[in-house]
């Protein structure tokens, strides 16, 4: 015996979750069905809305249900910095860590020519139009300190080198909060050798 | 700034899942508009025709979305047994444990009266017009081994003492590949009183 045929889809649509496996699809599916049915009908609809009406951005790629989206639309961004993330989420991170007031273009994902995604399929053709436009005075390169993210850095300054705009990428380094003794190899010599004056106040 | 309105409120609804938080929800709800819209897409369709359909077996009081189960239905099980177990995981995991071979009614919890959850909730009424029918021998009272699982078992087993069917309970005891340092003193002590004569083959 398992579970009726229907219940046995609802369980294996929720393993289209990332970190969902058999066990857990099973839990989500018994609780939406046997304690909460307006929770997950509520899911479903707003799935369904999400799925129809959250596009990207037409100036950022940034996910959103409006043409353009509000970070965009804000007159108080400076609109000569310009800040590229792989993802939402790290536009997001960034966002929160609070300091950065610039613009930014999100790629979803990074180059990756043995997956087949090229320079199209990351919109760069739609960033170089972009600073093309004019008015950018600098490029923050934020990808990923991953092998991937670095190349994708090293083709976006390529590709917008003639612009003759400023190109910077994150500090690299020990993070604050860590214990040296758990940080690895690479980022220990990136720390050392990037090393700063030590000011005492 | 946080995500658009909407990619808000997906992330929100996907907090209503058991073991969800907020970095959790942002994870599934990123992963299925940045990655896979079409696992999305049929996550809604099949939860909404799920939550439409699937109700309790008329009979035994399972999840399904049919008017009596397949589990009631088939002609191979025994009349004379009846398990009862508090939901349709357990019931679930004693049929992939096998040997059980009797039909099964299913709580969708336990008595607390304290929630206000009483013996109507629990399909306690329809129980004992089931076993009034006559033709069932013995009642596997099947409920979790808690303090509201014994205490829902009592009352089962008071409720139905007029009908002349014999009452049993699972066997308590040290679990199989367990190592006793670890067992609880409550189920150690159980196990202890209940010991079995040892016999060498």
């Amino acid at each position: 015996m398992r579970f009726s045929p229907l219940v046995e889809q609802l369980m294996e649509a929720f393993r289209v979750l990332p970190g969902v496996g058999p066990k857990t699809a099973q839990r989500m599916a018994m609780h939406l069905l046997e304690r909460d049915r307006d929770g997950g009908q509520r899911l479903s609809e707003v799935l369904q809305v999400a799925l129809k009406e959250v596009g990207y951005c037409g100036r950022c790629r940034t996910l959103t249900e409006e043409p353009v989206c509000a970070l965009c639309q804000s007159p108080r961004r400076d609109d000569s910095l310009l800040c590229i993330v792989e993802s939402p989420a790290d536009q997001l991170a960034i966002e929160e860590a609070g300091g950065y007031l610039g613009r930014y273009f999100v790629l979803h994902g990074h180059l990756s020519p043995l997956d087949g995604i090229g320079p199209e399929d990351i919109g760069l053709d739609q960033l170089e139009a972009r600073v093309a436009e004019g008015g950018i005075h600098e490029v923050v390169l934020a990808t990923n300190p991953t092998v991937e993210g670095e190349a994708t850095a090293h083709y976006i300054a390529a590709q917008l080198g003639d612009y003759g705009v400023a190109m910077s990428r994150l500090a690299y380094g020990v993070p604050m909060g860590g214990e040296l003794e758990y940080v690895d190899g690479g980022t220990l010599s990136r720390a050392f050798n990037g090393r700063l004056a030590f000011r005492s106040e």
